[in-house]
């Protein structure tokens, strides 16, 4: 039974808790950013970490994209490193080259020197950005927050940045998993705070950023990754939050992220969104995503059809949250996520 | 039926020909290289495009690993961006960076001033290296040759170099799909040519590295990026040479090179190995696989366990070669590949 005016908000949380909506609800990962004229305008007179930490700046780019297209859902613009930062970890951004992040953490002294974290006291801006967010988005619209989820906070604090094939904490799985263990249960308690201060200071939903779990054995995912995902999910769904959980390259870990039961698991191009669907819907899940990045540059057709063509895989069934596979190149041409949005406006009730 | 003692050089070739063998042969993709001590020793004095181009230099290490290990196939010490090269296009490879290939190749015009690219003038270095590789192996061993896919060629063409999203080209996909497949149908003819010079000097099969497929999705694959490689394959079936077929992230294209019918298809650790081999077993294809490559860094019970998993899986079915799902990583400990390698030499025989 589709409801004929819901808010933009009403349609995102509904569909992330797989209720019926006037029509599935869009959003993309990254878009806010680079490719926007505006973002660029204004990094122009800010380096990256002073708008993630000033709220007025962080909130102003969050509502950017939301103003130009009028997707459902605004995502805090923040980074998934902050974290690391919390335990005093020193997070750069060299421009042209990855984060960098020093010391690395690798070993079980390293690991048991680490501080407690004061989440609040070091991360409040993020609470800051949340509230000034809200106060200019609106009550109408959907705002979503995020963390790393800590299989991939720990590959940045274990390599020092990212890599090819993450070596160090991809062997760790084999060398040391005792210390790789517990450095993860560290950040998972670390994750769980961070997230509550989002929801306390106004986001309706949140999504973990496993980017890169998708390089694991699954049954090393299960083993090693997961059980710290899964207690982020559990307190989440305890306090009534809903939580999407993102992976990149997530083909062979779909089951194993459906098991987990978070509301919604986002997939990417590589993935069947019909099959995917279908598997979720059986487990009370619902699904997101799954535009190739790359299809923004064909022409409005090309979207408009797919658009229509993923709405008909997913079928009537509930939970689907149309987004990108990956973020938003940083080349993305903006008639591209506009016959993207515009597709998605264009639908049918779903349920 | 088995065959009590096979040559190395025989069990490979009738495992790629999906024959009986009196067990599976070993090979480890980047067998050669910076894993070993040996080499690390001769690089200390040469540059690494002065080992690929020096056939002495070349050959000694690409016996490195066989001398050390075993193996039943040796895999020419080369790279996989010769072929630019030979149409005129200068490649580095900075210390601490990835290759870096001037200039790229982007346009209409660009793909349509490319030179012709004499294979034997510029690369006849290969074909040299090949002879006194084979010269030095003897014959009782597989020795294979290499070549990237076209696509993957272009991917380094098209960006300079390698890439986090490989957005030039993947936008092409949806841009400007008429130049890109101008430019892969160039490649294509140049890779037969170059794939039968190492035939002509002694490899006994070869395998096509399509590093970057994994990043389309699989229609697009399918469409743009799989007929120019299926020209490669059928060459070499012509002519009697088994091929296999390799990418990363696999996953969601193993049907798709099944289809294409090389020899073999190469699986890696997000692959269920049982399910590969019996899809590919029913084209009368063989598989390639599927180790994780931090799987070295466990002991030797573990490695012996998951060997003996992984004949398990593929049953009683021919054509599986072992390997890694990619290549070996410089930091890999030798009693870890010692281990891979052993526990295959211990196993019995298929079919």
């Amino acid at each position: 039974m589709s409801r004929p005016s819901m808010s933009a908000r009403e349609r995102m949380v509904a569909a992330l808790r797989s209720q019926p909506v006037d029509r599935p609800p869009v959003w993309l990962m990254r878009q806010a950013g680079r490719h926007l004229p505006e973002y660029r305008a204004l990094r122009a007179g800010h380096a990256f970490m002073d708008v993630v930490r000033q709220p007025e700046l962080a909130a102003e780019v969050t509502l950017q994209p939301v103003r130009r297209y009028g997707m459902d859902a605004a995502i805090l613009f923040s980074d998934i490193l902050t974290i690391p930062e919390a335990l005093g970890i020193d997070v750069r951004f060299p421009k042209g080259v990855g984060p960098q992040l020093k010391p690395t953490v690798r070993t079980a002294e390293e690991v048991a020197a680490l501080p407690p974290g004061d989440i609040p006291g070091t991360l409040g801006y993020v609470a800051g950005a949340v509230r000034e967010t809200r106060r200019l988005l609106g009550e109408d619209t959907a705002l979503l927050g995020f963390s790393g989820a800590p299989w991939t906070l720990a590959c940045y604090m274990i390599e020092g940045g990212s890599s090819k094939s993450y070596a160090n904490i991809r062997s760790m799985v084999y060398r040391d998993p005792d210390t790789l263990t517990a450095l993860l249960d560290r950040l998972a308690d670390l994750v769980i705070t961070y997230l509550r201060m989002q929801v306390e200071a106004g986001v309706d939903a949140v999504q973990v950023f496993d980017s890169w779990a998708g390089e694991l054995r699954r049954e090393d995912y299960e083993r090693i990754a997961a059980p710290c995902t899964q207690r982020i999910i559990d307190a989440m769904k305890r306090d009534g939050t809903p939580v999407v959980l993102f992976a990149k390259n997530p083909g062979h870990l779909v089951d194993s992220g459906l098991a987990m039961k978070p509301d919604v698991v986002a997939v990417d191009w590589r993935v069947d969104l019909g099959d995917a669907a279908g598997r979720a819907a059986a487990l009370g899940v619902g699904v997101q995503g799954n535009l190739d990045p790359a299809e923004l540059f064909a022409g409005p057709k090309w979207i408009g059809r797919r658009v229509r063509e993923m709405h008909a895989a997913v079928g009537g069934r509930t939970g689907h949250v149309f987004n990108l596979g990956h973020g938003v190149w940083p080349s993305a041409p903006i008639p591209g996520v506009e016959a993207f949005v515009n597709a998605v406006q264009a639908l049918g009730g779903q349920g």
